[in-house]
């Protein structure tokens, strides 16, 4: 039980967007959803925690690639409607490989550019 | 019309998540929502426009407190369903009048912590 997370607002759908950055660079990483039980764990594990939309449940970042995000600090923002953490992240954040997930750049005229370096394949680390 | 916008996810309502971040510092100011049309203008007025999602209408950031936020870049992430943009911030990114959004910090045992700094007194600012 943490009283501060009651002050949060989470949606109609009890979610709350939570962005990751590198609390290091201050590169952020990925924006992700929690809901108030992903966030507890995040809290009292010190591993960040999703919801995920798509499967409807649970998921510790990391927990298929062992690219976990230990978290620094948690912040919210002026309306308590969103979450802001700085992690160390271990590996890297992006399930396409990329350190950060957001590795597309717009340019003018032409398409997304990718600007992000890859720092592994992901056929090697998520193998059936 | 920008062909790379077409390439985005937005919700059931029309709307993407945008993090607003210094170009400079990488310091995240805030997050608030865009549909297609404060996106369009975003990348072609060089300054950031969100949907306001209470007053279901376009805003130009800054447009009553002279806040404007400078795009540096624009980028998306790998479901291209979030966009992080770049900017360089006149003044302060935040109504409370402090520069980040992001100026209260979880703490164990105790109540969110302010650890930002006021660069503005709203009163002031935002005066009719």
């Amino acid at each position: 039980m943490d009283p501060q997370l009651d002050s949060l607002k989470f949606d109609s759908n009890g979610l709350i967007p939570a962005i990751i950055q590198d609390g290091e660079s201050g590169q952020v990483l990925m924006m992700a959803w929690m809901n108030r039980d992903a966030l507890e764990k995040t809290v009292s594990t010190g591993k960040t925690h999703f919801f995920s939309r798509s499967r409807n449940k649970l998921w510790l970042k990391g927990e298929s690639s062992g690219h976990i995000q230990t978290v620094k600090s948690i912040r919210t923002d002026c309306d308590r409607d969103v979450i802001l953490i700085d992690v160390e992240q271990e590996g890297a954040a992006c399930h396409d490989g990329y350190y950060s997930c957001f590795y597309r750049e717009h340019q003018l005229g032409t398409d997304w550019k990718i600007i992000g370096e890859k720092v592994f394949e992901p056929e090697d680390v998520y193998k059936k």
